[in-house]
């Protein structure tokens, strides 16, 4: 196994889309550029989804625009259906997009008004068109352990989820605990099933920490030979289904992590966490990542 | 490896003892029975240390007079010095004492003023009368992979203090990870040095949650065999080395890791829960636990 962890960070998408400001794109732009001079090699800038829908992804295009490009970044964003793909595809300098499905009907219809394989067939095309235009394409497959409204998920739901999009050519699955319901075991159980379908160097995890648990699911994944994680910087996002919970593993505590395990991941914890706080005092709020807490009260201290 | 778990709860002792609020001994009472009655066997009522010094673990001993014993209860208390074990062998019901050292002698210098090895020197005839007079004896050693004034800490150094407190007589070691610095390559190097001196059924964990590692800690301390965990009630204690910081694992998340990974502790988690909410109303906080945070939100969307 490499010693390498590639972060995806998903604050500026999976992030401020639940957070209830929205955030100018001059601004989110200005993140994003700092969050990529901190080491980050992938970052979600945005969504292309209905601004009527998703007032907080309006302007992704003014985001990616401003990005400033240097090699080695990956420039990615989400695309909800083929109105959204042609947008993107008429901005330069975006790397990867992303398609997002459950292995939960009752998750996908809640979101996107349809069943898991109904979401396939709808992205099977987008897919084929974003791949043929030279993109790399992720999925996302959400409710990987837990829905938040049909209850515990079958590891192999998501499996037969992961079949079906690895079929129609993903470069990489991020199997998303959406809730942050999962704790190692039931990750083990998850990649079991999907280990046999997906090789693991396509795999990212995507986890959240409403529960706590996030950074030893995350142990778990790298004890599996999973080395991509998603994480958001200062754990923007909370948890849309359980209001005042946490939401997003923070960036900043999983770096932690990964530094301390020996893991190089070439992504500076103080320029993230900088960041971060300042993400915060924008929002008006405190950081919900333990080790942006721990850094600020010793700043404070010394 | 058996599927039990025995979680020892601090929360009444080194959660309090950090709290600015001290609370009366009548409501430690109640709150000591309510964990009780959830179900945890093994529960610290308090500290026999001056009142001068730590206000908040004054009239211990009126604490112990007013709990429910019931079978399988363990009453736990710490000892600081030979007046406080003679005030604990003066009250009724305590079945195991502590004593508490660390593997830093900078930190021993500015807790009890001396340095580790004068601790143990110290606590030698203290441990010896206390088995005399049948009590369990549990050793604490604090900051093993980092100290707030030493800064990082040999595993060597952790070996040797465990080494010679088994050679003391204690029946169990708890290995603290006093400031929460410790990721999980850290703590398995100090059990790779501590296991060979030390069984691992006389082992407990001690991790705190400052970098919010607490959890992917215990994860690594299962792997490796060890089957008791210290962790306190709504987190209780903060980190008095970094204000504003959390402090202690919150019981209610190492319970939800627990619950989740099929290990049986015995313990409810919904009723420490609502003793943690009680804790926390009473002392007008926020409970840092995320599955407190998760659980109240749910309770509130509900």
């Amino acid at each position: 196994m490499t010693d390498r962890v590639e972060i995806v960070e998903v604050g500026l998408r999976d992030g401020l889309q639940n957070e209830a400001t929205p955030v100018p794109a001059s601004l989110r732009a200005q993140w994003f550029n700092a969050l990529s001079a901190a080491g980050l090699n992938r970052i979600e800038a945005g969504s292309f989804v209905s601004p009527k829908w998703v007032p907080q992804m309006a302007d992704t295009e003014t985001v990616i625009q401003a990005i400033d490009h240097r090699p080695g970044l990956s420039v990615e964003a989400l695309i909800p259906n083929q109105k959204g793909l042609e947008a993107a595809m008429g901005v330069n300098g975006i790397d990867r997009l992303a398609f997002f499905t459950a292995a939960s009907d009752a998750f996908t219809r809640k979101n996107i008004n349809c069943t898991v394989e109904e979401s396939l067939e709808r992205f099977a095309p987008l897919m084929k068109q974003a791949k043929d235009a030279g993109y790399g394409v992720r999925g996302y497959v959400s409710c990987i352990v837990g829905c938040p409204y049909a209850g515990p998920i079958e590891p192999a739901a998501v499996a037969r989820v992961c079949e079906k999009m690895m079929a129609m050519g993903v470069d990489e699955l991020s199997l998303g605990d959406t809730i942050g319901v999962a704790r190692p075991l039931e990750i083990n159980r998850v990649l079991d099933a999907v280990l046999p379908a997906v090789p693991v160097e396509r795999l990212a995890l995507h986890c959240h920490d409403t529960y706590g648990q996030a950074l030893a699911n995350v142990l778990t994944g790298l004890e599996r030979g999973v080395r991509t994680f998603d994480s958001a910087v200062a754990g923007l996002g909370g948890c849309p289904y359980a209001k005042g919970a946490s939401g997003n593993l923070a960036t900043e505590d999983l770096l932690y992590l990964l530094d301390g395990q020996g893991l190089e991941t070439g992504v500076s914890l103080d320029r993230v966490f900088e960041v971060g706080q300042e993400v915060c005092s924008h929002l008006g709020k405190e950081s919900p990542s333990r080790v942006a807490q721990a850094l600020g009260a010793r700043s404070q201290t010394a």
